[in-house]
């Protein structure tokens, strides 16, 4: 079994454990809290981030795009209808953008701060950035949201999934994000009916249902979040 | 031949060019400000940024990973020895790390702040974000820059290239944003002196010609930018 070094709350981690989870793979997980720079995970990722895939032998893979495409040239390319990329170069980028769309863009314009101010700080010391929630930088992400929710509910509502006819990494990398901000109770479904429905449909699958028991610390979930119909 | 939307202070932008310049493969460039936000440019690409190739059929491919990807399997895979990937996953997944390391990483704590500021903003109305450079910004991204040579340093100094004994996509983005940085007259090279000996090999190559010759409007240049000895 390989382990992977995440965090709950991370969409990139989420995005790896879906994609490990289609493929009915298990992993061994480490919770890492990224903050606290220990030796021992600096020295498997320099540069500190979030996930970290431990491959055969051990071999540090860092971060979800990596992981993705080396799960795809270990595993997914052998998998035919299963797999989550596609076959043309072309329909490839397209699930490459969505996937950096949703673990770069969002993250950097949303998911990131919102998890950073509403669960992180409070773990934080003040040496490591800890203290109150900024309000300022959560109102920021939280009108940075919308143009993702609305760009994921046209998305939804012209493609049967995120970036074509297939199930891919797209709708993996989407539904890790969403689920972060669903777990913090900031999506009004009810304002993106095609949104809503493509969540229902990805929130069914089997390799959904660890992500559903995840808690973190402190902070639980809201209430419709381990819901199947919500 | 096909066309690459562009600005010749972005590392994103600098690698791609590099890449084709290594296939011997010509762009037709397109200069965009992406603080424009142009209409006719985000309806190529709805998150704004740079760059965007229009591969065959003007398929917009979006982002520098993603064409990078595209570049190797439409034209790589068939290079043999000049293939800027290898062969092995877990050899690709340490190019793709550095990929990220200096597009992502060094661009978000570094090169992206120092271009803003010292680049950017000048030629930017107050609408658009422009106005005096923040000296603070500029601060915190130099203090950054430190352990990001440093790291260079010692990936040069182990490694005949950045990702292991071939030139790779690794060596052309750290090239990208190091460039960048070499523009802006931000590095002490003598510090440095294994990076530098990687970059002077690096800035040799024809494919990094074009990039010698950039100049943006109203900022010239360090006076050792374009010389191969320097």
């Amino acid at each position: 079994m390989l382990t992977l070094f995440h965090h709950p709350l991370l969409a990139s981690c989420r995005f790896v454990r879906l994609s490990f989870g289609e493929f009915g793979e298990e992993l061994a997980l480490i919770e890492e809290k990224p903050w606290m720079r220990r030796k021992e995970f600096l020295a498997l990722n320099p540069a500190g981030s979030l996930p970290v895939l431990l491959a055969e032998g051990d071999t540090p893979i860092v971060g979800a795009s990596v992981i993705a495409e080396y799960i795809d040239e270990t595993r997914g390319a052998l998998k035919r209808d299963k797999r989550l990329f596609a076959e043309d170069p072309f329909l490839r980028a397209e699930v490459r953008r969505l996937v950096e769309w949703y673990l770069g863009k969002t993250d950097s314009e949303v998911t990131r701060h919102l998890v950073r101010e509403r669960a992180f700080k409070p773990m934080m010391s003040s040496m490591q950035g800890g203290g109150s929630p900024d309000s300022a930088a959560i109102r920021v992400a939280r009108g940075n949201l919308k143009p993702h929710l609305k760009y994921t509910n046209w998305l939804a509502g012209t493609r049967h999934w995120l970036a074509g006819s297939k199930l891919s990494y797209a709708d993996l990398a989407a539904a890790a994000a969403l689920s972060v901000l669903d777990y913090l109770g900031e999506i009004e479904w009810r304002d993106y009916p095609e949104a809503r429905e493509w969540y229902v449909r990805i929130k069914s699958r089997p390799s959904f249902r660890p992500l559903l028991s995840d808690r973190t610390a402190g902070l639980s979930p809201v209430s419709h979040y381990a819901d199947l119909d919500f």
